[in-house]
């Protein structure tokens, strides 16, 4: 029997519980052995509840019980997470997370002493949910210069935009309506202003380049100034618009953002609906490749963190070799990469666009008052001296 | 270094060779030593070919040299494969391959002869080409219970599947331009007999469920049947017609066959296209998820190859668990499961229809002379026995 620890009771903690519940046979006889909940640490009682014999307010209990091989943390947020965290791996014990905020911020160097201490920090649930993903980035693609990374990796924004463009809703509509439902929060600004995919694709690349990458480096740009109107151009142009963290590699450089972009709908992520995430990667000798499914919910999200669990029991004395540089990657300049737009601006300039915009190709306005077009090929730093002349509605990247 | 030999010099074996030599420095950095491809088997000479200098016509050069650590097999076809194999295993040499017919046929023996010697027998490529399916279904989906696996395993097929459904040519036509264009060969039966799809759906179910599937036991159906008026009522509906291998787990029965499925258009194996293969699976917990990439193709497959050396040269002192039960899986009879189709019957025979089929939908023919419908929920025996009376076009299975 494999004694593990939980760190904190809410929906992902509880769905561990549930899933290791459920799944009791398989996963003993995957494992070898049979894996048991010892402790729970979570601030709150739960009487009737049958963890409640479970439950400790005090971390020592689990910190200073040697029969605990493995500690599960799914507090969430960076403290007290990441000072249990290291004290867990310092202690020699396994330790995997569903916490972006964490891996993020904190991974080098908890990967650093996992390695040292052999024995491992794994994360696969804290992007894409239930979808493997960081494991078959490090098991999987291994023979690949992985060249693009381009991630839906949010639900709350993807089930907006895909709201939007399905009923026509305006932004402010379909935000209220996934605060409704649970799917966005009161404040909604981590998912609507893009930081949580930032801090997600921040982590893809820091594993596919094996070198840090720090989140506070990304271009980030939310979904918040996407309008039903960005939205009917986009279906008028067989596209739609989806919120993206991407890393793309050009020679020595990578560009690595978040941002709207505008996919053909014959794009493999174009067809990625409502909370689903999609993670869709480009390798030098693989070509195309996408790995699709539930981005959260407590049970998908807690598989995946019971997927590492099976692997640390499997792995009790071996490191398994994840790891990044802790020598932060300088990320290149986004201003400098090539990409296309479709912008819109106020009054009917056809001709001023034109005689700015070589190539550029006009679209027929879907409301009064602005002209609308598509730039072709030009970098962000060319875009901007370009549309500093207008008075610009928006701009959104696009692959069409 | 760590000494490879490679056996066969085709398509996949030669784009093994090409994946080691580009990716040279970042494969030596993520294994931790250099890869050498010390020897290739194949009966033909390369002169001119760099190759040429590591080339044996005689196996004993490899299997006799010790300092080979891992045989990579990529000749295809049960023998001289399975003789090869066993015996470089038999050696103590690690073996991964891409040879589908070996696996499906051979698997139980070679995998356990692996694990009696601690090396491993690997074998990502023999299914969805480039797409990480094999490893992630052994490492990453490890705490599901998989309810089901739906695959586009065949990129021949699904080319002309793509290319009916789009063009609107007939299957005869679409086959002959999969010829011209190198996708199917000249005696085409693996492919539109669905022989191919058979053998990889055995694969993954026996990896799933942990017991061994014969392939000779499933149910298989290619697209042979498949017309332009089929596709033109796919349309209707709001479809698409793929052939999938698939696995269904229904309490303790376990169903699996290969078939031509109409897919509603939102599912997402509907946007899967061309040669591209993906592999949808259902688990427990988890829900939802697909693995989607390039099914065929030297770089891509040779990529997953690599892959698999790569892990091997990790783990060159240790088994990796890949494993089943050597004892049959019995899997159940596919008619009694429960599925719905859709039907063609030459004549007007509408109310006949309606008296047979409970709960029926009927549909606008396409073509005169013919009556279609859809069929609820039903067995595959009672299908059998309605549709005995009726003088049967086509059936096709539906999930729309």
């Amino acid at each position: 029997m494999i004694k593990i620890a939980v760190l904190g009771y809410g929906t992902v903690g509880s769905g561990v519980v549930h899933v290791l519940e459920t799944n009791k046979e398989l996963i003993a006889k995957r494992v070898g052995d049979s894996i048991e909940v010892s402790r729970v640490l979570d601030l709150r009682d739960f009487e009737g509840d049958p963890i409640q014999s479970k439950i400790t307010h005090n971390y020592d209990d689990i910190l200073d019980d040697d029969e605990i091989k493995i500690v599960v943390e799914v507090m969430g947020g960076v403290e007290p997470a990441y000072t249990f965290v290291k004290q867990a791996l310092l202690k020699g014990k396994h330790v995997c997370t569903s916490n972006k905020a964490l891996v993020a911020d904190k991974g080098s160097e908890l990967l650093k002493i996992a390695k040292d201490k052999n024995i491992n920090f794994l994360f696969e649930a804290s992007v894409g949910g239930g979808i493997p993903i960081i494991r078959p980035l490090h098991t999987s693609l291994t023979a690949e210069e992985i060249t693009d990374i381009k991630g839906i990796l949010n639900g709350t924004t993807n089930y907006m935009l895909t709201k939007m463009a399905d009923e026509g809703a305006d932004y402010d509509v379909v935000l209220k309506d996934a605060q409704a439902k649970g799917y966005a929060e009161a404040d909604p600004t981590a998912d609507v202003e893009g930081y949580d995919a930032c801090r997600k694709i921040a982590i893809l690349t820091s594993l596919a380049t094996g070198s840090f990458v720090d989140y506070n480096d990304i271009n980030t740009e939310g979904i918040t100034k996407i309008t039903k109107t960005d939205m009917d151009y986009a279906a008028m142009l067989g596209g739609v618009i989806k919120l993206i963290g991407a890393t793309h590699k050009e020679g020595d450089k990578i560009y690595t953002y978040v941002s709207p972009v505008m996919f053909n709908k014959e794009h493999p992520l174009a067809g990625v609906s409502d909370v689903f995430n999609a993670i869709f990667v480009k390798g030098n000798m693989l070509g195309d490749a996408m790995f699709y499914g539930q981005g959260a919910g407590k049970d998908a999200t807690a598989s995946a963190v019971v997927s590492d669990i099976i692997d640390e029991a499997r792995n009790l004395n071996s490191n398994l070799g994840y790891t990044w540089d802790e020598t932060k990657l300088n990320l290149a300049d986004v201003d400098t990469m090539a990409s296309s737009y479709f912008v819109r601006v106020k009054g009917d300039v056809k001709d001023a666009v034109k005689s700015a915009f070589a190539g550029v190709k006009l679209i027929d306005s879907v409301v009064d008052g602005e002209t609308a077009f598509l730039t072709g090929e030009i970098t962000g730093s060319e875009l901007k001296s370009k549309t500093a002349s207008f008075d610009v509605i928006n701009i959104v990247k696009t692959e069409l």
